[in-house]
């Protein structure tokens, strides 16, 4: 027989009960957070000459994660990812978050501890530290809003805007991952449903749930760019998939762009699912989201240093403006680029 | 006849016409502002020597604001306050804040406006530059998330946890004003549920609804403590109620507190609308929270600067941790205080 787990309520804790709960544990790794949470606000030193990078995200049961398959630790851990995720897109080194909870009664204070295990654990590995721990009652679900703060010296700061004619649109990793690794869990709670005891069947498919549930920031990508000696000259994270990205990133950089279909990274488990499900692997790759990989340009000259980078692939390159943004099939057709999800303004080619 | 409004959906415009349209007319008016919305994050540039300070907050429909008598404009403006507020409880000065909205799609983006409006109106008021405009879908009611940076000598920064025995206990303003305002608002929400065209009674009653729906954040009171040279050992905004605040902040200094009833300064109109409802002002202005007033400790020799300020009512006095947080009343009782709303952990003398 199972045990039966504890089950502590909010109200039993009260207020700055749960938070001291929460929070307990948060040493400070970094040298920038002179305070962190417990007072009004956090107090940081930025580093000296360095310019301090700021980004907001929040999180929606409902909308942007389902807790009947979404274990709480990864949430965390992926609230984690999300935020940071936006200070790479930057070039900047993440050193700080605070998280802002909201949350319903039905949620035990052992649901809480799991989500900030995950958090706990996001914060270790990427040596940032928690610096802001509020937590209210949310009238319905689960609502968790984050905010990242890092910091970069102002010449190694990449914004969307700089990317230039003829340069090499690159891409860390590879995509639709995570869209299937959703797919497949969605397939689960509706095959199982009515199931007394489910056993869902994820065999084979560990990586896409992993990509999906838990998907690593890439702070490795910086790290390397910096030991390259590579300034992009623009850059994005895909959170709303490649093409939705990459089209924001020529709008602000007054640009075209041409990507090669074959040069899209699939992963073999995300090709395998797509096939298992009638799905075409190009759209979860175009359109899927919740990535978390860095696409960025850089000048043609570089290829070589990008090359040596060994984690990147130059998936195109960027054309004038007027040209519009496409993806270039084998058999050498052009299919303009579509921001999914969102009501088409224009016609395709 | 009433003229129909303008209602457009959100759908109409696109997540990124939306972001373009309520973030527009947002002038950067601080210095530090290098690069606001538009990017993966905002780029910001500390004073040099200066510490950066950080503070989120979030606002919850149906737990914090109810929208049938909350005029979303007031909305914008009362969620700077509410994060301003907490960096002006650092002795602070507020410079950048970003706002994370969810929102149900039954709201148009004529709402929306209005709530930017204020947002915006605030940000001029307070010369503070918005630099995050992130707007999602929520299943549910309309959730703003609210982040505030703002900036610091480190010898100018309060914390809570600085105040000494025999400290005076300092206030602004009044208190349970916001509170009252939120029980007229809620007795005509019931009185005119069933009427067809409501109209609500609000004459004398101006100033109690303006300190609930429009609160106004104390910067006055950091510039006029900067002007006398004053740095408070300890501060706290007053935001849960005095009772609990104070006892966060004694908390924080392990000290006690005595604060006298008659030293608490309630406006005339809360007394009447009380009077008129059966309610007790006390415990309105002990309990009622939403003030946004600050709440500060000084040395016993800074009495005369403190009177100087002309803004700030004395109240008590700090004590001893052992003796604990109490009330004492004109016939020379003591009430120990308690944090309202959370279950009690000790007895009342």
């Amino acid at each position: 027989m199972a045990q039966q787990k504890k089950r502590t309520e909010i109200a039993e804790l009260g207020e700055f009960g749960l938070i001291d709960r929460l929070t307990a544990g948060f040493a400070p790794h970094d040298a920038t957070t002179l305070c962190g949470a417990g007072d009004d606000a956090a107090v940081l030193a930025p580093p000296a000459g360095e310019r301090m990078l700021l980004t907001t995200d929040s999180l929606f049961e409902g909308v942007d994660f389902d807790l009947t398959y979404f274990p709480l630790r990864h949430l965390g851990y992926k609230a984690v990812t999300a935020a940071v995720s936006d200070l790479l897109a930057m070039n900047a080194t993440p050193s700080q978050i605070a998280v802002s909870l909201g949350v319903s009664s039905k949620l035990p204070v052992e649901a809480l501890d799991d989500l900030y295990e995950g958090i706990r654990f996001a914060c270790s590995e990427h040596k940032i530290d928690l610096v802001g721990g509020d937590t209210r009652a949310s009238m319905t679900g689960l609502v968790i809003g984050m905010t990242a703060v890092g910091h970069a010296p102002e010449e190694r700061i990449v914004r969307r805007s700089g990317a230039r004619q003829h340069d090499l649109i690159c891409l860390t990793g590879n995509l639709g991952a995570a869209y299937m690794g959703l797919q497949l869990l969605e397939r689960e709670k509706r095959v199982l449903a009515d199931v007394a005891d489910p056993e869902p069947h994820f065999a084979g498919y560990e990586y896409l749930l992993e990509k999906y549930l838990k998907p690593r920031p890439r702070t490795d990508i910086v790290a390397a760019l910096a030991e390259e000696k590579i300034v992009p000259t623009a850059m994005i994270d895909l959170s709303d998939g490649l093409s939705s990205d990459l089209m924001q990133l020529c709008r602000a950089s007054h640009c075209g762009a041409r990507i090669y279909l074959e040069c899209i990274p699939i992963a073999r488990q995300t090709s395998a699912l797509a096939e298992e499900m009638h799905a075409d692997p190009v759209v979860a790759a175009l359109h899927g989201g919740d990535d978390y990989e860095l696409l960025f340009t850089v000048p043609l000259s570089m290829q070589e240093q990008v090359a040596r980078l060994g984690l990147v692939d130059i998936i195109g390159h960027i054309t004038p403006e007027p040209t519009g943004c496409f993806l270039v099939t084998p058999d050498g057709s052009d299919i303009r680029l579509k921001a999914q999800g969102f009501p088409e303004s224009e016609k395709s080619n």
